[in-house]
């Protein structure tokens, strides 16, 4: 089969960063499912791990994470999905990748995909949908199925317009809270509105005076999506006593836990790999979950946040979406069809 | 009324570090509660205040936060409780101590004290168990209601047989967690599993080479009483991914933070006086939580922590109380009785 992959850590600018090569097909065994792929989207996460690192590799490693395609054949373990189902995943971290003709997935990572829409749209959506519905039904712990108690609870989500901002916006909104967003740029600013977010702070700027400015003292829950090093302070000083922060950015500085500490806030990393990188049995949470969330997107309560298409699933295509995210100013997500 | 306060912040060596004085009884409005102090325990915090800080008080200042009493009048607004009940309660932080013969707290910080008694073993608890309390089913959220869920779930306490650790234990037991609690002296072993500890681990030691050997490659939950400083690193080592780490004992220096990022734990400091501090609307909950406590006192599920009891609520015997503490290795809680 074909597929794109790399030997070294590379920049952009070498021939060798990423490149097409041919691999055998895998082989379907234990809960694994075989899956012929249709589209992939491009996260932040495909270009930190392509630059990152010292190895050497002795056979190309193969990135990719978001994926839809078509399941060609089953392992003897595998219940939940039969051949010729159309299905939706951003897979595990440690595995072979989704930039290739075929990938192998363990069937609890896995859902049907939404029925009726275009497979650019079904792509883009896997690992910012699992990210964001972690974040905030696992993590926060904003209860979706009963929105009644969200009515009067406020959520600031920090860099609202990337890939997991662009669905946590809208998943905050149909649980019901009000939903403050940041966005520094006018086609962030009406992308995040347009996407759920009731209102707008630029976080360039000092952002507790902004939302002072909208009538807010603090808020019930931060979601970080971006530095967190550099707002981790004003956040601690945004946060409601006994509130809740979850981050999906790392630090690189330490970060002043002991600010939060006079109101006994809370604070969580949420990594959406956790669970298959450590095998842990709440797994299959991630296959309920896409179930859901597909049929979110069929019901059009959420929508995809695609915003670039590109025709083929090849090393030139990925670089140019590689180098776009790299801008850091991309909007909503970048999807390769085959 | 008789009162034990200070006007600066000194070593227990200077004779006005704490003393005796006399102040007017003071009035009850709103939902305060006045109430005459029949017991009252030491906490660190009692220290911590004393000693740091440089301001000079122009009238002295009232430590004490433990408390057990009766009501003698109540605010035009209080509605839990009447004159004549007998209460304890630990108070607010930010307000004049229980080291005196009259006290004003707000009423939904405050239990009907445990029946059938002894006063210092009442004084002895509200503190510690809020602070436990909150820590386990409010922060790490341990069903205290159907503890089914908890059979095989593990939780570390770290400084078992401390003021919080001792009631922590206790509880954590008692919903049915397996406890893993550290001591480092034969005493406090001893002491810790008299009181919930099914295990016991050294936390002068490398600690997660110790857990393996009890069988456990990582515990559900940590609740870390003493040095997080010290024992931050060990605490992201030994925690399951997806677990949950509370600690009440703040940082002097920076955390670590991103260890906890591949498991997507969750930390959450517990201070209990958040609630009273920024008068939140959840300030009710710590007179539920004392009633709860109460009734588990009375059934014997727990039992008191006091330790030692000392005749007299004056400067002399409080500096002999706060001396015990300096020390560091004081078990259990120690009370002053009217």
């Amino acid at each position: 089969m074909k597929a794109v992959g790399f030997k070294k850590h590379l920049s952009l600018e070498d021939k060798n960063s990423l490149f097409d090569f041919e691999t055998p097909i895998p082989k379907a065994t234990g809960r694994d499912l075989l899956v012929k792929i249709d589209a992939i989207a491009v996260n932040p996460i495909d270009i930190s791990v392509r630059m990152n690192g010292s190895e050497e590799y002795g056979t190309p490693k193969i990135l990719g994470w978001d994926a839809c395609g078509t399941v060609v054949s089953t392992g003897e373990q595998a219940v939940l999905f039969k051949k010729g189902d159309f299905v939706f995943y951003a897979g595990a971290f440690d595995r072979p990748g989704s930039n290739a003709e075929y990938q192998l997935v363990d069937e609890r990572l896995v859902g049907h995909a939404p029925e009726g829409m275009d497979i650019a749209d079904v792509a883009a959506m896997p690992l910012t949908s699992l990210t964001a519905w972690e974040a905030l039904f696992e993590k926060i712990r904003v209860n979706i199925d009963d929105v009644s108690d969200n009515e009067k609870k406020t959520i600031l989500i920090i860099n609202g317009a990337g890939g997991v901002g662009s669905v946590a916006t809208q998943l905050a909104h149909l649980a019901g809270l009000h939903v403050i967003a940041t966005a520094s740029r006018t086609e962030t600013i009406a992308w995040t509105k347009a996407h759920g977010a009731d209102q707008t702070i630029n976080h360039r700027q000092k952002m507790a005076p902004q939302l002072y400015e909208l009538g807010y003292e603090n808020v019930d829950y931060i979601l970080g999506l971006n530095d967190i090093d550099g707002h981790f302070k004003e956040m601690a000083e945004m946060i409601k006593p006994n509130g809740r922060i979850v981050s999906i950015t790392g630090n690189k500085k330490p970060l002043d836990l002991g600010l939060l500490k006079p109101k006994s806030a809370e604070f969580m990393w949420e990594w959406m790999y956790t669970k298959s990188y450590y095998q842990l049995p709440e797994m299959i949470t991630q296959h309920e979950s896409l179930e859901k969330i597909a049929v979110l997107l069929e019901q059009k309560k959420i929508k995809s946040t695609a915003n670039k298409i590109i025709d083929g699933i090849n090393a030139e295509n990925l670089k140019a979406a590689h180098a776009l995210i790299e801008t850091n100013s991309s909007i909503g997500k970048i999807v390769l069809c085959r």
